[in-house]
């Protein structure tokens, strides 16, 4: 890729922020105008979802759209990036992912330093951020392997259902589960409860790319069988 | 298809495990966010939608993506898949959406071992199943005739939709419904009313497979025309 | 088109029938399940939308998928279909919208016969029936003329939009308006208003019909250009 | 562009008046149905995101489909339409937005000629504007680069995510901003606060005009790289 690595980081920066101003944003704006969660997690889903689909075809281009850690070092692992570019990867995903919850608060005039209290911990929470962040990593693999210019609405559908399925409403991301903590608002994280959602986030992704090594080395399929699919 | 059997009963498994736990999961958290049951109704819809679209796209390719042993047997007597392994498929399915169950019931800190008390019977019912699984074979079979690019979205977009048209919120899918008769929650079914479910939707899917032997024997679209639909 | 008449009348019929069965079915399903009639129309809306999508994309190649008499009348006068194809595509739709009806009731065990008494009359809902079938028909000559492949995702959209904006709901379809007259549930309409909104359909079809013969007539999007709007 | 100026005008201002009907008439429609304002939000949401993929696409390849002031700002300012082109086009969607809100009133039998007392101000809501429209004109800049027939989902799904981050809904656009102060209803805003929205939706469009300018000067992805963003 012949981007140079500026350009990269501030879509990498750019796109994180935006995503997280998306889920703790909605989420604030949810939680104010209803007493019923199930539509709080609802206005929280279609935004978030939709904001993955334009943010991925936009930046995607320039850095690959990874706004994750956790997919960051699957493509370091498999030497897709180079460990120094994914090293500062991070630190952008990270850094712009508080810049998205300071934002989201300077809108709704809310205090822009805030710790989250929500606590989210025990074995079924760290299970389903396991599945989520497997989920998808593995949706990223295939979707390169077979249908790339798919990718936007695979991630964006993937993360809209994940909300609902998993325990832990998918958080499978270690860069916005960091800027989360600072947001004591629906979408919010105790940061005592971060650490363990970080390893099972890392876990998850390392066994998608462990299963994508084996279950993806299929023949790519022909333009018509691939239509076909 | 050069793929090996192994990895393409390991799809099949996989998918039809994401897609029961994306239906068995939501309907855990949507229950249990809301009173109101078209809510609850809702937040199980589009997870399901949004799963079937990824699934079919990602795993499509490698094992045709049928996760339904509907749709199987629809293409065992079409003769575009061997008995032998047609069999298998099945078997792999019923396993990967009973362990779709028991991830739900594992992310929600719900006992793993349940058995669903929920009605679903009655004419109303048997009914709707086979007019579910009617439209879900025909939307499949059309589609490869026409646009086969476009089967992972006509599925989840006519599963949307079939959860609210049919009285039986469309199962439509013999392996998920017995998968759902494994669990106590919102998406249950009772056991006992699981047979006359699973010959509903095994009729429906050969009426749709014997229509669309004399409706799709049309002249395919030239590529021009093809747009124009 | 080479497709004998026969085919094409039954697609005619098979894709009412099943767009009416999922606006009829949806508005008893939604209508049971809550109290709160912006989500009935919300749980009558999404079915809809979905259900055109994958109809007008998997018969469109066979009928072309009108499903609706004010865009047969349109294509009639602009003789891209004979007249006599085309009044037996209005009977074909407006049998297989009673059928879509007495389906709906059958599976949701309600008498099969009835007779609405939703009254919806007066100037307000005339006008927006024919803002419905104008928009409606504006966007499927515009989709004709500059992104053809398009028109299912854009008919399912625009109808997901005319639901909400449009104070009648957005019937646009005297073959529809017929249907559900027959049953005196959350879509029906008292049979004595029937009349006005297919007159006032057809208006609005007419005059999408003017304007797209003048507003379209420009020269059409290169490939590249096409892309790029 | 060979299209004349009149068809071009034309369409911005149906373009702008079928989005403002969409904007108020839902707003109308959802507020009238429900008590819960998150549920109102939602019934405007999901019918200004559909609309908006549709008039993209059908009207795109006459107008470029701006359908807002800030857009054509930018556009003048990178000099792909000339001065007296913009003026007019301006002037076209003021006028077609103010019809859009009469005719909404029109079809809910309203009094057409209202005005907004909806207080919208604020250092909360004018950051919220300026945000909105900053994402809104980099997406329109960077799907022009990379993804140009990708553009009416971008937007549409972009203002349905700003619907909720934003804590101003995200009105993004000054001719519909004039528009909806004339509508004592759900989507209305005060008179008084419509200048400082414009000012705020035009410093966010030059801001993203400035980014762009730097950030997506890199190489144009080929074939096959675009395909895997």
């Amino acid at each position: 890729m012949a981007t140079d690595l500026s350009r990269r980081l501030v879509a990498e920066a750019l796109g994180t922020a935006m995503l997280v101003a998306a889920v703790v944003g909605s989420g604030i704006m949810a939680d104010r105008l209803t007493d019923d969660v199930a539509l709080s997690l609802l206005g929280n889903t279609i935004p978030t979802g939709a904001m993955l689909v334009v943010l991925i075809t936009i930046l995607g281009p320039i850095s690959g759209a990874h706004f994750n850690p956790a997919v960051t070092l699957v493509f370091a692992l498999r030497r897709e990036i180079q460990t120094k570019a994914a090293i500062a990867y991070v630190i952008a995903q990270i850094t712009g992912g508080i810049a998205g919850t300071f934002l989201a608060h300077t809108m709704f005039d809310l205090p822009i330093l805030q710790i989250s209290q929500a606590v989210r911990a025990g074995s079924g929470q760290w299970i389903a951020e396991l599945v989520a962040a497997f989920g998808l990593v593995f949706t990223i693999l295939a979707g390169l392997r077979f249908r790339s210019d798919a990718i936007p609405w695979l991630v964006g559908l993937y993360i809209t259902s994940a909300y609902w399925f998993t325990a832990s409403t998918s958080f499978a991301n270690p860069a916005v589960a960091i800027a989360r903590a600072l947001s004591n608002t629906f979408a919010g994280i105790r940061p005592l409860d971060v650490p363990a959602f970080i390893v099972a986030e890392l876990l998850g992704a390392l066994l998608a790319m462990a299963l994508a090594g084996w279950l993806l080395s299929v023949p790519k399929p022909e333009p018509e069988m691939k239509a076909a699919q």
